[in-house]
């Protein structure tokens, strides 16, 4: 097979073969390989020639800006998506969800992701919720746990890093003093056996072929296309071996997508390929018109979520609460946790107020090295050197956000990165004492900005004035899970309960 | 300025400004001297680090890869396409059609280019004609010769190679003992002062960012984009510092555009991309359906011209003699040596007849260090080691063939080449005794292969059994020239004729 055939087939619209998706994603990997083989064999042997032209089975760097520009042109069909999303899954190491219990005991591997938003903390509530629902069997029977539901539950969460205008749970994580997010194998099963749910970050043996397309798309142009956006998502929650997965896709001005109607596409295409690899699949469409919750940064989410889970969710905001339910319901709902999502955020609700989530977060926190002792009193780990109230210029109503202008505020603190290996603050961010809807006199403080650097709060805090409306009537309001996307009746692999 | 800003608008089907395809042709030739840079640092420096990652004003192989197939499925506009072959153009050293006379001395320098055809070795007949046309007055001045005419035509033609089922003009020269068809700058400028016409090959310092860009699209599967080709054809041509250009597009079945209607599209391209730049251009589409002339190959293409022009032309083909007076008679009418086209393709005729034609060639071919003792007897230097004939299987019209498939046959014979640097043979080919539209009874010779080796036969002689029709009715008659492109009114810079 010859790189230059996809390519031909790929630009004029023809649908590949499943054999030449495969082909082009081990091309890939093998590429790499070869690139840092290459090196190293032109750095050892002084005068050697230059590599001979690609062969069959090889691709350059060329031919993958090239397919990557194509795809982005003519699409994929579902086929070809999975197909895609298929071989990237198994082109590295991948999780085996029968490692975790004895042989014929039935387990239900769960996870959730989110396509990034700003103050979006949903994941540090949601994990202990389910690893709670996998351990604490008295809370579940109460609300009458379904006969079908499998024994064991177990949330094998792999998460990212901030990038751009977004947070990154693993950024938060890593505040934690001696949190450690690269646990090996073995460790993340013992951690998984031992608390139900492992918070890790992503490791390069995991789906290298997403490693190597992601820093090529990068820089190609082709990073918005729906098709790609989504093979990259589902190769990396896919090679977790999942059973059930909750996608919380963002629409509002915080979005990555820019349209609800693109944000929409990109679900379909995430349900459509997670049920064809016979994974239970939903996607709730969800607001981001403004920073979610009562903090944005990184210790301070940590904070926020420690403070819900310990009881004291009055001081928080409920936005946050809200949809850390709805997604820990639907959840429970695809585990057989409860018979409807709705039942199922119920029971999330009943765990986090009963003290269940945050015994089962001290728990992971501990597994995986963390220090606990600063849970006793998370405001005071709370360190910024520099702190700005931003303040209401007039009396109004608070009645649109560009949240996406904010996320970058927040970025620019010292919270976030605009490249990969940037080091971020632990302590910068952003606490909103306004939300969407609410009326404001004049003068009243509407955010406070945290920074380690009392330079560094000038710009984001013109941002973020000129980021903010504030009208005479209050903006109608709209409820912040905006739709549920399910498999279409006929697409779901009927092998996914029966396995 | 940064390669992925024009990759985002590209992709999304926005117009790129001039200086942004000024800086993307930059940026590929200086990424072509880095890499080969790269390569001899690597190689000098053992232990160096890998290079870093492409700050602004670079261009990545992947980039250039997602680029070109950006413009295959967006296309250009012709203000782009204009810009992208002007860039090409000066990418490297070009020709000054000022450095040919003295001050104030009006020069038209004249050329014409062929899309590629099998046979088609017309530029052997139209350079003498053209270079006699700016040597001999007096046969044009019997002709009323506008008073308009500049005083000095001159033909600066550069040919291509052979590749795929085409032939090459430059291989056909080639095999005249001692031509030279590289030739120092200042050598081209001598012989275009003696002779008024000069035959050469590409040179790497011409259009370097065509080299590059082509072997690009060769591996990226984006060869066929009519915009590429344009620039790609247009950038070699115009760098001959051109006032008129006359391109003969090829139809049928053995053109490389597959239907005449994207060969139109083609070639109102280049039409106007000449314009644009100040050449007058015009394009004729002309069939391509069987080979050319009486003879395929190399050395007998060289012997049929030279039969033409020593006057022997009852023995040789009239297509051949059609086209040539066609495409010379544009060239004459453009440069204002005939009051129109019709005018040109008659004194053209009169040029081969009267001998001049031939004249100029032998004083060309002389020039340039050939021996042109081999055209007293042409046909005693054409020896193949092999031939064979192929006759009419049965009795009837010789209704239609396959020509790409007879070129590919002559190619298998030896006369052509599959990749860039394969030798060829002088001595392969075939001669045509019958023509579309002829008559032929069972057993009567249809074609003569030649060839150096008796083993090479077979395959090309199957390829073209299977490459002819025979109908018992004769086939509708076509004529050789299908249409004539023009600049359309407006589109033409009125600085053409003034400057």
């Amino acid at each position: 097979m010859h790189a230059i055939d996809l390519l031909l087939k790929k630009r004029n619209g023809a649908e590949l073969s499943t054999a030449e998706i495969e082909f082009f994603v081990q091309a890939v990997v093998r590429h790499e390989e070869a690139a840092v083989e290459g090196r190293k064999t032109a750095m050892e042997e002084t005068g050697a020639e230059p590599a001979a032209p690609p062969g069959a089975g090889d691709i350059t760097d060329a031919q993958l800006g090239a397919f990557l520009m194509a795809v982005f042109q003519r699409g994929l069909s579902l086929r070809e998506l999975s197909d895609l999303t298929k071989a990237m899954r198994f082109s590295g190491e991948t999780f085996h969800a029968s490692d975790l219990t004895a042989a014929k005991t039935e387990t239900f591997t769960l996870d959730k992701h989110s396509t990034g938003g700003v103050g979006d903390k949903s994941s540090l509530l949601i994990a202990p919720v389910w690893a709670a629902a996998g351990v604490l069997q008295p809370v579940i029977e109460e609300h009458s746990r379904p006969a079908s539901a499998p024994s064991s539950l177990f949330v094998p969460m792999i998460s990212g890093r901030s990038l751009g205008h977004t947070g990154g749970t693993l950024d938060k994580l890593e505040t934690i003093p001696g949190f450690d997010s690269q646990l090996g194998p073995e460790r993340m099963i013992q951690v998984l056996r031992e608390c139900h749910a492992v918070l890790l970050g992503q490791t390069p043996r995991l789906v290298p072929a997403d490693r190597i397309l992601y820093a090529m798309r990068d820089h190609t142009g082709t990073v918005e296309s729906p098709f790609l956006i989504c093979a990259s998502i589902m190769s990396k929650k896919l090679a977790e071996d999942l059973r059930g997965l909750v996608l919380d896709v963002k629409v509002g001005s915080g979005a990555f997508m820019p349209t609800e109607e693109r944000s929409r596409f990109l679900a379909d295409l995430m349900v459509s390929t997670g049920e064809s690899s016979g994974t239970r699949t939903v996607a709730l469409l969800t607001a981001m018109e403004e920073p979610m919750g009562r903090f944005s940064g990184n210790w301070v989410e940590v904070w926020e979520c420690a403070e819900i889970m310990k009881g004291a969710r009055h001081r928080m905001s409920q936005d946050l609460i809200e949809l850390a339910n709805a997604l820990s319901g639907w959840g429970l709902f695809l585990s057989g946790r409860a018979n409807s999502p709705e039942q199922g955020a119920r029971i999330a609700d009943a765990i986090l107020r009963s003290g269940a989530a945050y015994a089962a977060w001290l728990k992971i926190i501990a597994a995986q090295g963390g220090d606990v002792s600063v849970f006793s009193d998370p405001a005071a780990f709370h360190r910024p050197r520099a702190t700005r109230v931003l303040s209401a210029p007039r009396a109004g109503y608070l009645s649109a956000m560009d949240c996406k202008e904010i996320g970058w505020a927040i970025q620019r603190l010292g919270a976030g990165r605009t490249r990969p290996n940037d080091p971020v603050s632990a302590h910068a961010g952003l606490e909103s004492h306004a939300k969407i809807g609410d009326h404001v006199e004049a003068g009243q403080p509407i955010f406070t900005l945290f920074s380690e650097d009392e330079l560094l709060l000038d710009e984001p805090c013109r941002m973020i004035e000129d980021a903010l409306e504030i009208a005479n009537a209050p903006p109608e309001r709209r409820p912040l899970i905006r739709a549920v996307i399910q498999a279409k009746p006929g697409t779901r692999r009927p092998s996914v309960d029966a396995r």
